[in-house]
């Protein structure tokens, strides 16, 4: 079933499957920030964010957001529909933190008068750089309409996901996406979402449950990845 | 006449008048590159801005772009209606070329498949750093609504522009506006249009009439700024 190995990113491996349409996607433990320049490992890394993205997947389905999303087949690996990825990411923030935050001189977690959507051009060798929607269509890399869908569906994945994390306790403070386009052209979510790609911040204390803990060598990485696992799974998502 | 120096920027100072409504903004010689890093001076260039935004700001008039410009009062002087000035340099870009072709790994002069207008948040401390609407609208700036007729605005000067310059064997690849709230509420586009602002390059040979010329150390900086003038004089307008 697992057949060639299609593409190696910094945190999944894509495997062929037998079916032409499906791929098996792998979770690794390692972990990369600043575009690559800071590596190590997460210990159980590659079964938490493959746990919490199946949970989080399945959530949004249910809520109307197609996604790639197909099964998860053991502790390290899920079947997705195979798509062509949009080489844009998303970057939804309910409030400013991160590169956002430096950028504009902000404090993070500033409150925002808007929610911000923002995307970035997936380019390693260009440092991914935030580019507008207007860069996107002038270099081919989408179409105003097809930007248009992935807003819709990107406000719509906050919403959903600002309200089931509120009720662990937890506020979604940004997070990134990609989309994909399957081969019968539909536009899909598809990559993960996890304590990778999102910040959560504990509602209560502030305490950051997300890779910033290992992009700023905060300590206990592995137990804030845990933290918000064991806390969707006793939600009953 | 002449009041109180309101504001010095880096290309002009900005006096009071005995109108309330109205400034006397007088061009200077000085250049400045990078965010200030590097400085000099071009002789002429504040009577030849001067002369050539008088000229452009009353054929934009004519064609209907509201805008902030009263009259020359003398060769380095205007007169302008006073207004306050939105926190967003407007850029437009038919071809790529400067921090947009180095951003996205093109080369300069590369076609675009759309015109792009990007926003950059006017602060100096930060770099004037690229930004998108929704964060314009997040940190205050501007609305949608504001920056909707800003767009509206942009695309109509470079529709007049292009063509004007197209006319006298100039190409407009790119060039950078700022727009003011009047005391009643309009919306004027004010500042300068000038080859401190445009990027400007020969119709027929590609040589840059602008101030690349300075940026780059390509020489023959006045000549270029009074190549662009002369050429606009004997177009008539």
């Amino acid at each position: 079933m697992k057949g060639k190995l299609l593409y190696e990113g910094k945190a999944k491996k894509l495997y062929a499957t037998d079916d032409a349409e499906v791929v098996l996607v792998e979770y690794k433990d390692d972990a990369t920030a600043f575009n690559g320049e800071k590596k190590g490992t997460i210990t159980g890394k590659g079964e938490m964010n493959n746990a919490i993205t199946t949970l989080l997947f399945t959530l949004l389905a249910k809520e109307g957001v197609e996604n790639h999303f197909i099964e998860k087949i053991n502790p390290r690996e899920q079947l997705c529909r195979k798509v062509e990825i949009v080489p844009v990411e998303v970057i939804v923030r309910n409030k400013a933190a991160g590169s956002m935050a430096k950028r504009l001189g902000l404090e993070e977690g500033t409150e925002l008068k808007t929610t911000v959507f923002e995307i970035s051009y997936k380019n390693d060798d260009l440092g991914d750089p935030l580019i507008n929607d207007h860069h996107a269509v002038a270099i081919g890399l989408t179409t105003f309409e097809e930007l248009k869908a992935i807003y819709n569906m990107a406000a719509k994945v906050n919403e959903v996901l600002s309200a089931f994390f509120l009720k662990i306790g937890i506020t979604l403070i940004d997070f990134k996406l990609e989309f994909g386009r399957a081969s019968d052209g539909r536009l899909l979510l598809a990559d993960e979402i996890s304590p990778d790609t999102c910040r959560f911040w504990d509602a209560a204390t502030g305490k950051k449950l997300d890779k910033d803990r290992f992009r700023r060598d905060l300590g206990s990485v592995e137990d804030a990845y845990h933290e918000v696992l064991s806390r969707m799974e006793n939600a009953g998502e």
